[in-house]
């Protein structure tokens, strides 16, 4: 059942680990298969060298579990209101990683001062409010506060990446993680310079416009 | 003899070679037999890739050499002192890891500003004086302070961590590396917020009652 | 057509990829044949997973595609610029290396701190402003502002680095990233010394003469 | 001709480049046989993917090529120096380490602020004038500063380290770099605590007396 969006989904754990972006059991990703609205996501605990396309978990919009042996993860309540939410969500990815995740310790937005983030994410990533884990206050909270961007950062948490598709929400988290690291890196030199709005608009379009295949 | 201990030990040490927490010789994993009190650990200025399950130590709770051909870690004597004292103790690591290893340079507690440090740790990482490598008053220094912690900072000089199972014990000196990382990163940008007490308490009754499996 | 240049353009796309000097599919590498002055370089979006030998594209000075069946880069116009302006160079390689990013945030130049600097670059490296992308202003200002230097940071932007060989804007591009990370660890610290200019000059020439087979 | 000596060797500047002290072409180890002065050292300018035991070159206390079809590296007058100065020096290494290079970059020697430098090097670890390369001045300005210990930061330029043995001097340009690293890391976090001599002087001698086989 949902092979497919089980191997991308597992594919997409698989390279989150690779690129050090989670550890050991942290973070969490799920696709929703469009036709039938059932969502894969992480089982809860299992660390990544134990992970297969098997031992995910498929839910229906509810958290009601449709296939497998093991409990979801602990946010899928937060993943399933984002869906419920934004319709044109395939993907919700959430990790722990280190530079996002230190923007989410003093709770301050990242600024778009790179033209890949002009680029990629068209404005500042923003930031949402503390809330607790497991309930669906993360996802009103998230729903509420991420605009158009593809991104946001919890306070005190971490990071949560959208996309229109697995590999979407996934690109958005490694350059959301590229882009926070060297903004800290610049911050040790100076204050990084803030693109102006209306380049940052530009670089936007014509990335949506013309990059790619 | 112990030999599944051994090799969950052994694993241990790889683990935290890959992950780069250790390097050369340094740092030490060792694993309490509940049935025999009799402890495996680490062969002293072994190079971890020299490391094998066959030459681990064993050592009974006074230090004396039950089996192996090879000299114990110069920090037996902090291991065994804590299995004394801390009898849920079943795994003690020691490590250098560089971003716990600074909170040690300069000797101050790593404050809970991460909900996965919440979740996980449930409090502040304590720091433990400066005292002599070899001797009883590092385990003293580590059992007086450490609390209900699974993780202690030891000024100037590195971390350990504890735990009712290798398997716990490795996952905090990885997740306590992770943590240490992200606050320097963080105050890099500013001051890291801490988690309001009351969140930190049901953040971490909340990991331990759902989290896994 | 071309397959030995193809092959070395794939080989230091994968070097910087190796290097996480990029990732996913953003920087670009490209090579000019001095004889028939067409230029290989790579498709615009591929992820480096999925780059080839085979995938890579021919144009000419004017852009007009001569093979490959992918649209090339969007940063093809600013590599063709400086082919038709610099004539020395053979290579142009951009990336959005996260340390010389850093310094293109806060849009200052990387001063001469350190003698393999000197050796290699032979002064600062210099800061090119804010300008659109996939327009000739980026290849403008690159031109403008490089001098005799092998490298060049545009503001907001990213590092590109040109060589008389590929091999030679590789090292370039590999170097600077060095450097820059090795001098804003050294802010850390405290302030970097420039080494004086008749020191930086004696170095590089005795470099240039002396090094190597 | 020394094929024990050359597999070491080689072995050494693997074992720096897996662990990133060394890039591309930089950095150079070199041993002496204690029997035959002879020294066996990096060619310059080879890159490490192409560096094997064959092209490694044999070069007397003078500099005279004994062996060998390429030329040695640029840095042999500093290694033949430190051996004609230092009898009982067997091995030099020379890197341009990121951490190690930043206190280069400023020009301020490492202080002991961990056991584990205390344990290994035995003091702060010293820094040398800005001197020429390829001339005796750095291999005079090392013997001159280097004291007992076995590692020095060259001003502006990075570190060298020595040993008893190709282990000795690899094991310091690692202890190094993580030393450095941590202490970087720590000043961030505010200022790192220096060890009081009286211990660093227990910890050192302990070290020597009861650590390893």
């Amino acid at each position: 059942m949902l092979e497919n969006l089980k191997e991308e989904v597992y594919k997409a754990h698989m390279n989150l680990w690779k690129n050090r972006l989670v550890m050991w059991t942290s973070g969490n990703v799920s696709g929703r298969d469009p036709k039938t609205d059932l969502v894969v996501i992480k089982p809860s605990g299992v660390s990544y060298d134990k992970l297969s396309p098997d031992n995910l978990v498929i839910v229906d919009l509810n958290g009601k579990i449709i296939e497998g042996q093991l409990r979801p993860s602990v946010d899928t309540t937060t993943h399933l209101y984002i869906y419920k939410h934004m319709p044109d969500v395939i993907s919700v990815i959430h990790t722990h990683s280190i530079y996002a995740s230190a923007f989410a310790a003093i709770g301050k937005p990242i600024p778009v001062c790179l033209t890949a983030m002009a680029d990629f994410f068209g404005g500042d990533i923003p930031v949402g409010g503390l809330v607790l884990i497991g309930e669906e206050e993360i996802g009103k909270e998230i729903v509420r506060k991420i605009g158009n961007l593809k991104a946001i950062i919890m306070k005190n948490h971490g990071p949560f990446t959208i996309g229109k598709s697995v590999s979407e929400a996934l690109k958005a988290a490694i350059f959301l993680e590229e882009s926070a690291r060297t903004l800290i890196m610049a911050k040790i030199l100076g204050e990084p310079q803030s693109i102006p709005e209306s380049i940052v608009n530009k670089l936007h379009k014509n990335y949506i416009e013309k990059y790619g295949q």
